[in-house]
């Protein structure tokens, strides 16, 4: 079985959303092993829509659309598949049934367009979505099979597990794809292919490799496709095993995981607590490490000291040192992490200060100028100096990527 | 001209990264009123490369293509365009002696995979990519444009800007198509429907509006296709005007924004400056904030007092109330509020605690229980209690969202 994933929206198109959605699918067929060959997101218009069906079935034997089913009326999905097939509608009782019934739970009326909501092309089988109005729909024609989804990610996401995902693996059978994902920070992809060159050669037909860089990490991906998925983890594990001793200082992580989740285990595991003091990264830094569910184990809070007045007053940076350094400099960030420290009962403390940009910069302290410290509440610490671009948001997110990776380093000694 | 978009790599296929190029190509064409009638990724396969190219074609005259021009061995994008266009590879002296240069710069050697990333396919004019080694690629033949950049952001940005675009508008004369967008929060996507429906149904054919739901929020975007701009300017402005008293409750701004820059152009408006005190957002509010420029002029900093203890000691939180009441509720959000502008020089100040999921619920405050007080210097507060669902990060990003609403109607009376 292959895949193809069609988004529908103008929004898409026009850069308005980031089409999420299909990374998401993406990820879930991936874990059970189904292929996707491709994903093509349209506007709101019937023939292209009915033209990228066309594209998607050309080598996929499953698509699954999402988006244009919703209660207004710029939603034409449903009249695309129709016509793609060649139906007419049919009205749904039961899904007119479930939506009066959700709308007096919510005390409101009913409104039309959620009755033409309830017009289904006839060949459709409909999908309970548990978490809106608009149900799935299932068509099996030809050997192929079409689902529609809506595309407010939450819906889409139920359907996926409690539907569309159980339906597909019984009605196709499977050849096993897996993966080995290993993840490295400092050094870029050319470096890490010249030292691993040798190794790569030596991968079989049916093992790739890919490298996928993204702003000072970059992943190794291993996939092998297979008939017998025991064999082929075996194989797989081994060429992990061959592959490590070459890039062991470059390992942050393995798998579906990221930086922030690899500190917190890192810290979890060696009982130890977390703070930090944040000018320039503005509280991304502690928003990122509490998006992991179970940081409060070991992340105390933090102070965003975005004014200086902040600096002096909640973290007792001296007016002399912000005078004499600035803001932006070495002697700051030692005595922001100190007074962190001082301040919140954490083990470890981490301190950012810099000049995000895009605008800001003088000539000794361009835009991009970032210092960091990282200390331990027995005194010890270090200091890190970046000199990064001018683009604010990636500088903000490389700080804070660095940071981690500079507490993973400082934290490796206890 | 009719643009098609075409991003390469397994890694979008298999979810490992979200394709945010895509979108940004999107909005940037959209600005310069080229459409964008589809977007597809494919894997690193040759033949898949092909049928994409095949299928953009079909409708659009110009195809850009990001991806799979990097240094490492998984990239083949330019051998399919290759056998797209059936012609032969040669190689650039120019390209290469550009990354001599720069690898010379940097103090390092240059790399065999660098050398055979500077043969080309015969019919491309090189684009100077002046961020990466990688040049874009502009193919013209039948009267239809193919370009090749490479996939990383900020290398295919520069393309973009510089080189794709400027081309792009000398070589196809284009027709106006624009945009007004309306950002409202406060209700649903059907009720604003059901409030503007004689206003929709009144709309001419040129111009279509779309209703774009996120998270609390809907945008209303009206589009209008027409030869004369200056006419379609007007008629836009009149219909916005039309459309404005319908849902003038609901309004928090236009065009290209968001909730947090608008909360910065209230605050700086009114001359006040903002802090907060998070606790289940984790820093997420500030970062929102800050990750606008110019924020340092009206955002103090935060206290994100994820520990009980940081409540009290950097909030001054009292123990007895978090013990009658516990970290999630009104008492406490008042305190931590409070606390807050005792602490940090700011004219408005909000706070917010709750659990974010997917653990930690009790019966009585389940998951997504989240109170937030918003409060001035002059000690006038009110709060709020939210009750979302089991969303980790759906939980956070709402809670900003709502949060920022929840400012914005507390400043509207300053």
């Amino acid at each position: 079985m292959e895949v193809h994933i069609i988004t529908v929206g103008d929004e898409i198109l026009i850069g308005q959303i980031v089409d999420t959605n299909s990374a998401w699918m993406g990820q879930e067929l991936n874990k059970h092993g189904i292929r996707i060959s491709g994903i093509t997101s349209v506007g709101d218009e019937l023939e292209d829509m009915i033209a990228a069906l066309r594209f998607a079935f050309q080598k996929a034997s499953v698509v699954l659309m999402t988006g244009g089913l919703g209660p207004t009326k710029d939603d034409v999905t449903k009249k695309a598949v129709a016509a793609f097939y060649n139906v007419g509608f049919t009205f749904s009782q039961e899904t007119y049934d479930r939506i009066l019934e959700m709308f007096q739970k919510w005390g409101r009326p009913i409104t039309e367009a959620h009755r033409l909501q309830c017009f289904m092309p006839e060949n459709a089988t409909l999908l309970v979505n548990k978490m809106g109005t608009a149900p799935g729909m299932w068509f099996d024609e030809q050997g192929k099979v079409l689902v529609s989804m809506p595309g407010v990610p939450y819906e889409m996401k139920y359907l996926m597990e409690y539907e569309v995902i159980p339906k597909l693996i019984q009605r196709f059978p499977t050849q096993s794809i897996l993966h080995r994902t290993i993840h490295t920070i400092g050094e870029g992809e050319s470096r890490i292919a010249e030292r691993i060159s040798e190794f790569e050669d030596s991968l079989p037909p049916h093992i790739k490799l890919a490298y996928l860089p993204n702003l000072g990490r970059v992943r190794l991906r291993l996939t092998g496709k297979g008939n017998d998925p025991t064999l082929l983890e075996q194989e797989l594990d081994e060429k992990v095993q061959a592959l490590l001793p070459l890039i062991q200082d470059l390992v942050f992580g393995f798998g579906d995981t990221n930086i922030e989740t690899e500190i917190g285990n890192l810290l979890k595991n060696k009982g130890l607590t977390l703070a930090t003091a944040e000018s320039c990264t503005g509280g991304y830094m502690a928003h990122l490490i509490t998006s992991i569910s179970g940081s409060s184990a070991y992340f105390k809070g933090s102070v965003v000291a975005y004014a200086n007045e902040i600096k002096m007053q909640q973290l007792g940076v001296q007016a002399t040192t912000l005078a004499q350094h600035g803001a932006v400099s070495e002697a700051t960030v030692i005595e922001m992490v100190q007074g962190l420290l001082e301040r919140f009962p954490a083990d470890v403390g981490i301190s950012v200060s810099g000049i995000a940009g895009p605008t800001g910069g003088t000539p000794d302290k361009p835009v991009g100028t970032i210092w960091m410290a990282v200390a331990s509440r027995h005194g010890d610490y270090r200091t890190q100096k970046l000199q990064l671009g001018k683009d604010r948001l990636r500088n903000i997110e490389y700080t804070a990527i660095q940071a981690f990776n500079f507490i993973r380093q400082f934290i490796a000694q206890f």
